[in-house]
């Protein structure tokens, strides 16, 4: 059984965590969100994933949900002395891969080639494709400061800051990677990560062919609700729906992805808005989506993967 | 009293480490060879800088003479992992120098306004400049490989193989970075410190207008032999001095610069060689050059100081 996933970064790499223990990992393709992707210090750095890379290698540290685990930060002491940009934190020992990451894409290697290196690297051995190789910015208007790029808002404001706008910057003239829509249209079950659908899935699906390659496959394919009880288990897409004007509720959700996904995964808490989800033409199934231990999370895939086989 | 010193590395450095306790540090500039840079990993490098700024700052490593003291290599065993360029060690504590240097050249800044900031942030009060802030690039041509970059002649060849030729890349056109010119015509005293003549001071001599300005000046310039009793006492300036058809030598050394400098000083060892380096028509100055401690450099600095008062 080939399984796609349309992947953002820490709740998408939980939800593999658990997909590959239930699916042999070679029959999994991850499309990966770069339109948070940032250069800093002339470094090309792919925060969505890395994240993925590093959670399934087992390094990802465990409390902050971000960059390796055992990590120390000399260089980051050293750029603080220079006065220099400091808020985004880069760790001496992930600072190895936007080395290697830049060094490669200078030597003319496209982003998919050079994330499946850095994948196998790490001992993966499912395929995890960037959406594209071309330039993709997710650009956010906060309201006091104007059109900043994602990793500003995300971490420099710490998504702190009231967002009236999102735009994907450079989405009309990306092309999907290679692999991404056969991938698409060849998978068995194509999975909607539990990732924000406006800053994570959004840009993903603003890559002209990805939106269509999925509508294709609407019948095979499973999103998983970011939102809980009303609320992002991490980071701000509930308030973030709100503010731009969606519904921050797994009904929200359905409205966002009806077209995309023939059933949507939502939590034992919400299991009040079955009915509203199924009313957007969704089929909902309830579960326990929190994905707190790897256990959970191969229980949670192993459900998105019936929820397509009942379906057929 | 105003001095303006050529400058490539470690001797160099050396040589500054002394002249800072004879000379008020505001009033020396140091025009320091650029032609070693590399982009690596999408990182600008500027070896010669990093090596003058950290030995000023009492925060080189002693045992290496390159690189800060107390380093963490937590980068270079993550790049191992990916199997990239790993033969040009870059410290975790250093990484921050290049991250920042690249940042500031992505934000508009020129390299000279970058190396002050560098400078002055790890406390020096003399001026550093590069003898360009356009690309100078210095190849060498080594006998088994043909024409590389001078750091992999340098570090992933160990400088141990034939070299058969040297060409500075952008030589032609590059312009003097602001202020070298200048400081270079109102100097009282002008030194050409001892490093590596062919490829330490030929780059920066090669920056149109440079090589005139310093003739133009050529009463007032005391150079230092870098070859003490036919050897480098660092680098491969011996061996490639004869591989490119020169003398190995103070002798040999008097040639190449006599149209710069009125004076040569040489080292107590190399005293038999005094009448020869005179029959070039550079005066010697014999002392001893070889400088194991900063007392040793401070004692280098005032003769070399003195030698162009007493030749007025």
């Amino acid at each position: 059984m080939n399984v796609t996933v349309l992947a953002g970064g820490v709740g998408a790499a939980r939800f593999l965590r658990g997909l590959v223990q239930v699916v042999d990992p070679t029959s999994i393709t991850v499309v990966a969100n770069t339109g948070d992707d940032v250069v800093l210090h002339g470094l090309h750095i792919s925060p969505d994933l890395d994240t993925i890379t590093y959670t399934l290698a087992g390094a990802i540290d465990p409390e902050r949900g971000w960059g390796l685990a055992g990590e120390t930060w000399q260089a980051m002491d050293g750029l603080r002395r220079y006065g220099g940009i400091d808020w985004f934190n880069l760790g001496d020992r992930d600072l190895a891969t936007h080395l290697h990451r830049t060094q490669r894409l200078r030597d003319g290697a496209g982003l998919a080639e050079v994330t499946g290196e850095i994948a196998r690297a790490w001992g993966l051995t499912l395929r995890l494709l960037p959406v594209t190789e071309d330039e993709l910015r997710t650009m956010v208007t906060v309201v006091d400061e104007g059109e900043i790029g994602f990793q500003e808002y995300f971490v420099r404001r710490r998504h702190d800051v009231e967002v009236t706008a999102v735009r994907v910057a450079g989405a009309s003239s990306a092309r999907p990677a290679p692999g991404v829509l056969d991938a698409i249209g060849s998978a068995d079950v194509v999975v909607v990560a539990p990732s924000n659908p406006l800053v994570s899935i959004g840009p993903l699906l603003a890559v002209p062919g990805v939106r269509e390659a999925i509508e294709a496959v609407r019948g095979r394919t499973v999103a998983i609700s970011p939102i809980v009880g009303g609320a992002a288990l991490k980071g701000p897409a509930d308030r973030m729906l709100r503010e731009l004007g969606h519904d921050a509720s797994a009904t929200g959700v359905a409205r966002l992805y009806k077209d995309l996904a023939a059933v949507l995964v939502v939590d034992e808490r919400d299991r009040d808005l079955q009915a509203a989800v199924e009313a957007e033409g969704v089929r909902a199934v309830v579960t326990d989506t929190v994905m707190s231990d790897p256990e959970v999370s191969a229980r949670l895939a192993r459900t998105v993967l019936d929820a397509v086989q009942v379906g057929r």
